[in-house]
């Protein structure tokens, strides 16, 4: 059975901190108008979430000839929640209020194989402690840490099940980093956090079904299906990196061939270039990054070799997303990640043209695609959102099992 | 917001009468214990079924020590329904006791052609009144009719939006039906009843995310996940046979290249025996269902060119059941439709073997490949079953909405 009362009380009570998060102040009248919910219910986690101290009464407002009504806000300064991005190439850890601004924010790079377990989380490690003691500088309590690892992870048990671009393979990652932090701990991967940020705080929040489209150095699709993330039975959901689009075509390093990563990945970017100019001098070998800005430069800049890779990879972009519309029927599509964000409109634009020419006009009429108007990483803010997800799980628990993980690696 | 309150009821009311016909008789406190709901809320629900006549109190069993406890089970005469399977080149429909037993079967041929809408509705009509007749001689009142319809329907109006293979572009199929049927009528497509036949009555019972994969003229998914059908945000949901696998592939009928249907569906076997074999007597030039038996028997018999074909096309259907199990990672993969039932147990082997080479290993190895248990048309039956529910979702709206849409057309 899947809808018991818990994950109702649970949805309902992200519901209604996703409303005030997004309208400070606001008041139980108007939560119960946009959520749907009874005055009574609403009042229940109101007065749940005050405890908690995650919103605060600011007053009162008129209302027509009633009674005033009672005004709650966010309490930002209610505590703090820590996002770690954990990518290929650095580890980005920030940390926030209550309303999800970041409050402080440090990187690490990960130099070329430096990516055994224990260095990355001594990496992680150092960065969390050093956001951490400006949340102790803030006078807030740290209610949690999420932590986004590329690949197959079980949040459950916190382990790293499978991390292709470095060969981990079951990798506790959580209880290694529970010997140097000592905050509840949350695991998830940057697909579920890329998801969930545009649900609370990006382009679907208050909107139906969602796919959300990572391009990055890996890319993959985060499910926002009927209110939540899904996340499949064995939480590995999103890999359209690794849907076929081209059967027999390029090899990819999971062993198919003709994934749609292998052309929509910026290495498989890099290699549209390549076979389309292989002499281009937008081409910096063996960086990705400075590849795919010089692209969106040579773009904006009428370069007749970036225009046509921006439009080649547009395509597979295009036919790939046009699966996901005529699968899913999503309401709206969003581009996210850093690839996404270099090569912006331009990419945007071809991208909409090309899923128009791929998916059956009518899903396609009913699908908006839009670029992420998250202007921070949204794989932090995703992190910190799941550790918020986790405080708010916690409720009504509190006598008894504890809440995420903690230092000891106990459950 | 999604989860309202009466979402949630009509959802339990599923559960606990699916569990009823699944096993009767049975107690509220089984019930309470298979579906994790309270023994009070099924105490309500229970109520709610009996008032509705769809079940019955059968007797007591002992519990040890304790009160006798009060068995209910499915009044199978308590009402009939009716379901209608509009395919391409015919019209079935059957009648159901409330166990859903088949009362009684009635098939309609269209010949090449005939399938303009006013046609077609005559048939169904006819259809419709001969099996009717035979539920008043059961004693057993019509509770609804469903009706399934090739391509994207909209259930809320009762409108056929596009049926590719008849060139349908929104007609008002309900509307026209009620002219000729007095009985509540249900519109949706055969990807959802099949679905929902699974869930209801085949492999999907008390199972978690599932896809059904239909395979016949056409071919689709229906996604069971969350515990519910995903229809999407224009109820279009599951066009898996216009995913693009083979980009710049075969043409297909809906403008897109190299589309899943264009290798898998009943036409594209045909062609990937032709290209294997051009002058092969299994193909039955102009017949589906000949040639598909053929290469069943072909393969029987150890035919070379039937196990190659069989090969070829599970194949690519692998490659495409790898896409849904790598994007959407489900419990369970269902094979139904006319295509799969005939090809059975040998393209159950090769599509397994094919899904393993091209999906991930943990998500391959997380979901169950199956042909559909289902004896009968899935599509009658998942039709019927969508008339059942419409009954179910009418309960506590019976002062004031009327249930489903009546002979009126009204709403
Ligand atoms: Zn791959
Ligand atoms: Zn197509």
């Amino acid at each position: 059975m899947k809808h018991t009362s818990r994950d109702i009380r649970t949805a309902n009570r992200y519901e209604v901190l996703r409303h005030i998060i997004a309208e400070s102040p606001t008041s139980r009248q108007e939560l119960a108008s946009v959520t749907g919910l009874s005055l009574a219910t609403v009042a229940t986690l109101v007065g749940e979430l005050l405890e908690l101290r995650m919103i605060t009464e600011v007053g009162f407002e008129d209302s027509a000839g009633g009674r005033p009504r009672g005004l709650v806000a966010v309490h930002a300064s209610g505590g703090t929640l820590i996002g770690v991005d954990i990518a290929e190439t650095y580890v980005h850890v920030e940390l926030f209020d209550l309303a999800l601004n970041v409050l402080a924010r440090t990187e690490e790079d990960l130099r070329p194989g430096e990516h055994r377990p224990e260095q990355v989380v001594g990496h992680v490690a150092a960065a969390v402690d050093s956001v951490a003691a400006r949340a102790g500088a803030a006078g807030g309590r740290v209610l949690g840490v999420g932590v986004s690892v590329p690949g197959q992870v079980d949040r459950d048990t916190g382990i790293a099940e499978y991390a292709p671009n470095w060969d981990w393979h079951d990798v506790p990652l959580l209880d290694l980093l529970s010997e140097h932090i000592a905050h509840p701990l949350h695991l998830d991967n940057p697909l579920r956090a890329c998801a969930v940020a545009e649900q609370w705080f990006g382009a679907a929040r208050g909107r139906g079904d969602t796919v959300v489209v990572n391009l990055g150095t890996g890319v993959g699709a985060g499910l926002a299906l009927g209110g939540g993330l899904h996340r499949g039975v064995s939480n590995s959901a999103g890999e359209w990196g690794h849907t076929t689009l081209v059967l027999d075509g390029r090899p990819c390093h999971c062993g198919n061939r003709g994934c749609v990563e292998t052309y929509v990945g910026a290495p498989g970017i890099m290699l549209n270039l390549r076979e389309a100019c292989p002499d281009s001098p937008l081409l910096r070998p063996d960086d990705q990054t400075a590849t795919i800005e010089a692209l969106a430069r040579g773009v904006a800049d009428g370069d007749p070799v970036a225009v046509r890779v921006v439009r080649d990879t547009a395509r597979y972009i295009g036919a790939g997303v046009a699966n996901l519309v005529n699968l899913l029927n999503p309401e709206l599509v969003v581009l996210s990640s850093w690839v996404a964000r270099r090569l912006g409109g331009p990419l945007l634009e071809e991208v909409r043209e090309a899923v128009r020419l791929h998916a059956l006009a009518r899903p396609f009429a009913a699908t908006e695609i839009v670029l992420s108007p998250i202007p921070s990483d949204p794989v932090c803010l995703g992190a910190a959102t799941f550790a918020l997800e986790g405080t708010l799980r916690s409720v009504g628990q509190r006598n008894g099992v504890r809440p995420g993980r903690t230092a000891s690696g106990a459950r």
